[in-house]
């Protein structure tokens, strides 16, 4: 059973395409970390936009302001002993990097997977949509997604299981002196 | 020195006119808790308007949007345990009562003086702006405010010192259990 490190939370920060396996990875860590009792939030993309960026779109700008609202929120849980995953595509380098810089307990974790992929699995029919039109700005389509040059933990989706990349994210916590050994 | 009840953090959740001392007894009860290390957050009007609402206004529809994302945060700081103070208006009753319902460990504090002392601190100058017609919908000029009925704390700020008004938040918290006696 693993057991936090009460003095310091961290944020796990997912960045990756849609359907990359943000989400998926980070309920699997979850529940690593609630098996040990560890104070736990998962800050999903989706919620977070019902819950405090409704009427934000995807432009630029618009997904500037909704990162950095997560990470205004994610600090707050952190600094109070929580872990926080956040799971939304931020797909910018520069505004992850303001991220990190405000919240310092900064874990980046890069799902990586090709495009096709990401595509082929297509889980909400975004892609789908993105293809024909209906959604515009759509990230890794129409809009640009730029991979992390220096995340903690790369989880390669399209070759691990989800359970291996939850555990290297597990074993970086480890490492990085977040979980005890 | 107070010490938390680590099991249950809780919102202190103050409402009342501008003016009428919210963020400074919230600041002085801050101090009682941080002295007894207990984990404490104010998530202030101007702080989340900044932070959370960027782009939003004061009509009622923008009002409680504002509301809800501060309620959200809260809440999600108070299962972690923490001890959280909002200190925004919050001028309308459903709302607030909205907020109750989900967070649960929820003591509303209403700060009580009347308008006129209000506008005779006028500590912003937004009373003076609003009476020149520079801002509309300005609570307590020409935007309802709904006084709480059952706040588990009032603090008559025009009659107590902003001490005496934080003496009587932190012995409600501990007759609630939130603070150990």
């Amino acid at each position: 059973m693993r057991q936090a490190n009460r003095e310091r939370g961290c944020v796990i920060w997912f960045t990756g395409l849609s359907g990359s396996g943000k989400t998926t990875i980070a309920q699997i860590v979850e529940h690593k970390l609630l098996d040990g009792d560890v104070p736990i939030e998962i800050l999903d993309g989706d919620v977070v936009r019902e819950n405090l960026s409704k009427g934000l779109g995807f432009s630029k700008e618009d997904r500037d302001i909704n990162i950095r609202r997560i990470a205004f929120v994610a600090h707050l849980l952190q600094r109070n002993g929580a872990f926080v995953i956040t799971a939304a595509i931020s797909p910018y380098r520069s505004i992850r990097n303001e991220a990190r810089g405000m919240i310092k307990e900064f874990v980046e974790v890069y799902a990586e997977a090709p495009l096709e992929v990401c595509e082929e699995r297509d889980v909400k029919g975004l892609y789908a949509k993105a293809r024909a039109g209906e959604i515009k700005g759509f990230t890794g389509i129409d809009d640009p997604y730029e991979a992390p040059s220096a995340a903690e933990v790369t989880c390669n989706t399209a070759q691990e299981s989800p359970e291996e990349s939850a555990q290297k994210v597990i074993d970086k916590l480890v490492e990085l002196k977040y979980l005890e050994a």
